[in-house]
């Protein structure tokens, strides 16, 4: 049993009749419809006081789900900054589709995390390359969403520590759709479905996607390391 | 011939005599010393205008090459930001010894890149780890500096994409002391060698790290990506 | 609860004086005893018929730990290149010690899997360099070894999926002491610690990380992929 | 300068009239002819005494590329040995398509080395993920073959140390088409393209990554790094 907040943006659903006909009850809604049975779950949204993400409840989060698209520039700067602490604390952190261009996404990696894209209505078809990890568990070699947007290389993020997805796209592009990342004491993975104009979170393989990270990102229970100065451990001459 | 920009804060050889004794043209002129022969090198200090990081020094820069210890909290946001950008883009970058705790490394890296710290005069020992690594060139198994401060893990930093040195510290710490990093099309070296009050830069195998380094920084000779909208390469519903 | 199969080579605890009161019940006795309550555990020695580890015996095991050090060579190539394929297929395996030098390591590596090593009761001090990591969940920044053989580096592996622990020795040498790898669908790890005359794996912190490593590499219920000539998922040209 | 030889099983092109037409100077002649200017190239093939590759060329080769398909099993293991010991001691090796599933391919890698493939003259797009790897070195952002035999996922090798390419199939995969690997002190890229009835070697984009490839896996100048008993650098309890 993990702590999970799902942070959304929840513009799009407010403002758009189609998306809010795909998520009546939210992107973060959906999600947390299907977390709900194995953890406990809360909802953050931006429109919220310190976007529902005050100190109290980052430090009860294990995991933290963050989808966001038209207003990324909107979170404030020090809700950013208690963000990453908390992920170098150890939280997780899951990185939903348009999430790469998220100030605490671009902070945690240092570039413009910056792709290609295109709405066109285009397959796309997640294959398996990291077939022993855990958030692969589950899935079959590949699985497909008929309609999503389209994100293709080259996709301008460190090299992940593991690439559990690479995605095919019909338009003749490819993407590494599924990667981990370790930041101090904090695991981060990035997923790249979920336009938010498409079913994408009712898919049942995304789902079990989104099961298996936050299980993978739940924090250890092992102490904050100690940095600074430090006190030999065997006889050194300077003291 | 690589066009080499050396960065120093240049503060500990203004105000101590120790460090000034051991560097009399500062640490900028003794690395600048033994690189003159194969690249074109410039210097560039804090005190300078714009840190001497303008826009046309930075777009004449191949590879920059970062010492600062004491005053990392006066680099401007803006020349931070001018640095990451150039880095994105393909400068290659050295970051030194104290420079773990620069803006710039910080921001490229994402994490506190945070570590222990002693100075007691002990002695440490730095091990090939990556034996065909370009930066390992002409190193043997391994080599001593008498008389260093001591780094130690935990060392917050991102998994480095490859870790071509390990130190052993006479009082009981290990340190990955020289570490490779990909970010955009750029290239990062980290190498921890090189307190101020020793001549860690007159020693011969730190000089052939870092000449190694700045070959291997140079940029290659590609075009930047383009990111954005994508028109498609193959037919697509959509469009 | 998983399946666990402690194999051990059980010559120097028969041959050894020394050894034998380390370890009366053999270091697979010992291993056995730590693991009990969680899991379902068998072990399996040289001298048994298929050396223990027949078709039935493999098909049913999960995890395999494997500590050998002065027999390597008697152990069949046919049992090799069984376990080879049981690894592939998905099961966990756990290479502890001298057991870099046993076949199946070096099939699964490709490279001579050599060292460094010396017996002189030294001290060894494993840092935590993935504080986020599973294996690592319950140790301290550190942990002491009073007295153990020493490996140094350069350790002839290839890189590591991750380094967990790093390794300081009193006599001056620096080992990558836990590493991760995956081939096919299954995790190996790699422990150093455990010279047959210390009672290493009497530790707590060994037998904890021991115990991490049981769990982080029981396999996941993944079908193996599907390998050959494949129908094309499109529409192509020739077919 | 690199002493590179090009190895080629030449069985396709002696028994095929297809082939023949396409590479009437064998595979090898076409990758021969657009080194020679920069390298001193010798080339080898299987039905040669030693295959081509006695003590004598190996230990003048920096750099061996390989190209095999039909008779990977007439490969004497003596030779593979042979090979594998030579990469390890820092030789170069540059493995070609069907390569993959060579005997010294395999040895290196320690898996299987299966895929998925289909020959039906679809077309191949390979994506540039890591864009200042000196392999992609005047490479655009991607390149296309208008005709090659598909390679899918899952791949079953090791995490390469770099994914360099990635490719997209018109059938609906996608393959990481250029991987290097470190295997002791030499370097191993694994490049995807080069079915034998296309005149892909003819391509400019390929020539271009194998003439980078040759670079890159070009020896260092350090001696290979000692093993076995080692003295203490300093004072331990045993000595």
């Amino acid at each position: 049993m993990t702590n999970v907040t799902i942070w959304n943006e929840y513009r799009h659903e407010q403002r758009s009749e189609k998306v809010a006909s795909v998520y009546p009850e939210g992107i973060h809604g959906a999600i947390a419809s299907f977390l709900n049975e194995e953890h406990t779950v809360k909802t953050a949204t931006l429109d919220e006081e310190e976007h529902g993400l005050t100190e109290v409840v980052l430090n009860k989060t294990d995991v933290l789900i963050w989808w966001g698209h038209i207003a990324h520039n909107e979170v404030k700067d020090e809700i950013v900054t208690r963000v990453q602490k908390r992920v170098l604390e150890g939280m997780g952190l899951i990185i939903l589709h348009s999430g790469h261009f998220s100030k605490i996404f671009k902070t945690l990696m240092g570039t413009s995390c910056d792709l290609k894209w295109r709405e066109a209505d285009e397959k796309e078809r997640l294959w398996v390359v990291s077939p022993s990890h855990p958030i692969a568990d589950g899935i079959d070699e590949y699985f497909e969403l008929e309609k999503e947007e389209m994100y293709g290389e080259h996709f301008d993020i460190p090299n992940p520590d593991e690439i559990v997805f690479m995605s095919w796209f019909q338009g003749g592009e490819v993407f590494r759709s599924g990667c981990t990342f370790h930041r101090g004491n904090g695991k981060i993975f990035y997923f790249r479905p979920g336009h938010e104009t498409f079913p994408t979170y009712k898919d049942k393989n995304v789902q079990t996607v989104i099961k298996n990270a936050v299980k993978w990102a739940t924090p250890t229970k092992r102490a904050y390391p100690t940095y600074g100065n430090a006190e030999p451990l065997e006889p050194v001459p300077g003291q």
